[in-house]
């Protein structure tokens, strides 16, 4: 499928890799993404020579040429992946086949070279042990993962690049709720749409992303934390700021002899994106059996009337950053609705079964529960 | 609106400018966005100190962290224009403010600063004068001018950049059509779309770039040069590969007391680049007042129909780098349709009006002819 003639060499680390500690950051005070490990994993590809020799070298700048397409064209795909330690103090990545996977179908939509699933995964793995001490240790912490894929063509011409760079990066993360979970509020945009049939939706391509910041900071400007993705005329909903969106509430119709509850998210028509989360909270819900588990179409009446109706249950979005993110308010179309969080427990900030799926995937991510096979892989 | 310190500070040429001679090229040679000029502009912003101080300083790498969000969410727009030298040696932009606008036009979408309209193009003309000897002389050559902003927070957070840079670079051009016009065919794009109602389809934002080229690939696997873009279950007609696209087609009732034939581009809706050469070729066109411009929708069945019913008189791309790219083929649904070009002239690659358009333009752009007021600026 593609030639990738570097895969069967040996991955040595470079000769400037640097060991000098930089880690100086107390665990509570990791920002994300701001503090970057001591080295970065690089590998280089010309059309005509295919892949070069992966290198582990110091963290620094990347020289590129002012015409180099990444920064015209936007040539530029990237995943995000964490590193966590376990009680063992053995690293462990979560579903990183997953993230590679994506990583090459998000490449190939932009005429990006692919680079063999396993061997990135492997190449990170080596790349981990360099910077292992740069893994924050403690349940909630781990070091997040950037693999990054650029065009660095040094021309105008508007056409696939014939050069390009895969950098890995890592930064030292804390919890997303360094205090307990913080639900959030949400202003549904509906002048701006993220994606489309026939789009990038699916990919996790740059392109994607800043178009998504105006809309973030008007829900800002407006007292909500992020904002709700619709789309189509029926304002159908999409997605949540930058993750996937999730809803948890009583089927319409209910009776016992169904299932009387139902999680739905939004099924994957191309303008989704394939959230590894997404699909670890799917799998395991379904394996639970407790409610139905649906993957479709919903749209901003159903929620209206759900909530008219006292239907709604919990409401979340997922992503690698946060792992669940509870919502409480929803403002549409003049009005707010208002999602429960528990309410058994008035001072909680997040649903039972928004706290239950949390608990379940960092219980896999961490080790201390064997989940589905391949799900943890310690490296 | 906003702040801008440095505008009232003079532009000094900076320490670094270089005269070294790099153009070697015969004009001949020259390849599109390949050779750049010796210098570069640019100008860096911060958040907290708002736009530094403008420079023009030697040609060379952007040295940036690898954090930068430029790489990751797509945080950079663009411009495309020229700098023509007329009969008398002076140099000459054609409607640069049209550019400095919708730069700053695409800035916001992604929520980049702005930088004074006025002021850039007169930066523009400072950095013209010192990198003088690199504009081509003769009619069809040019310097293009590529001015880029980019967002260089360092930092993968996605919100709002609190860092940006200005880059202006210029590459030496021969006409688009080195011998003469060569009329391109075009395979219909239906299983991806480039733009959205609510999207970025009318900012030049490098976003909308990297996705085109998997269907330009498509197209040329096929044996056509480029993707005509479709929109909506009605397969209405949007754009020609980067370029706006125009249909010259009789109308459809015709008789003698209307005006018989009619020049349309698909409308501003949201979805479509407002072209510098689009809007000049419908102001130009307007002048003439010889047949009916319009804006509006139309579809693959509209095209289809006066095909069949040979309505159809020319049909051409309009962008910066060509001016008008005469189209000869379009491949719709399983057949082709043949496109007229100069019926009068068997040898010839491009239609009466499309040369017309063509001519007038260009007298503009080298000052031959008086254009309308400011389109041609003397720098």
């Amino acid at each position: 499928m593609f030639v990738q003639r570097t895969l069967r060499q040996a991955v040595k680390a470079h000769a400037t890799v640097t060991s000098a500690s930089h880690y100086s950051a107390k665990n509570t005070e990791l920002v994300f993404g701001k503090t970057f490990s001591d080295n970065m994993l690089t590998v280089e590809w010309e059309a005509d020579k295919g892949w070069g020799t992966p290198q582990i070298r110091e963290y620094g700048k990347l020289h590129l040429d002012p015409s180099a397409v990444v920064f015209h064209y936007s040539f530029e795909c990237f995943e995000g992946m964490k590193a966590y330690k376990d009680k063992d103090g053995k690293t462990r990545l979560f579903r990183p086949d997953m993230n590679m996977k994506r990583f090459n179908n998000s490449a190939s939509r932009i005429a990006l070279p692919r680079f063999e699933d396993e061997e990135l995964a492997k190449l990170i793995g080596e790349f981990l042990k360099v910077d292992d001490r740069w893994i924050p240790k403690g349940r909630g912490y781990s070091l997040y993962l950037r693999p990054t894929m650029i065009g660095t063509q040094e021309s105008l011409g508007v056409g696939a690049s014939n050069k390009a760079l895969i950098f890995v990066i890592a930064s030292p993360v804390g919890p997303y709720f360094p205090s307990g979970f913080n639900a959030v509020s949400l202003l549904a945009t509906s002048d701006k749409v993220r994606a489309w049939p026939g789009g990038t939706g699916d990919a996790k391509v740059g392109g994607n992303y800043a178009p998504c910041i105006k809309p973030q900071l008007d829900a800002n400007k407006e007292g909500y934390q992020q904002n709700l993705w619709l789309f189509g005329p029926d304002h159908q909903v999409t997605e949540v700021g930058t993750m996937n969106c999730f809803v948890y509430w009583k089927n319409e119709k209910g009776g016992k002899y169904l299932l009387q509850n139902e999680l739905v998210t939004p099924n994957l028509d191309g303008s989704i994106l394939p959230g590894v989360t997404r699909d670890s909270i799917l799998a395991l819900a379904r394996q639970w059996g407790d409610f139905k588990v649906s993957e479709r179409k919903f749209t901003m009446s159903d929620l209206v009337k759900a909530d008219k109706e006292g239907r709604i249950i919990e409401m979340f979005g997922a992503g690698t950053a946060c792992i669940v993110c509870p919502i409480k308010k929803i403002h549409y179309d003049g009005i707010d609705i208002h999602i429960p969080l528990d309410p058994s427990d008035k001072t909680s900030q997040a649903g039972k079964l928004t706290k239950r799926i949390n608990d379940a995937i960092m219980d896999i991510q961490y080790g201390d529960v064997e989940g589905p096979k391949g799900w943890s892989v310690v490296v």
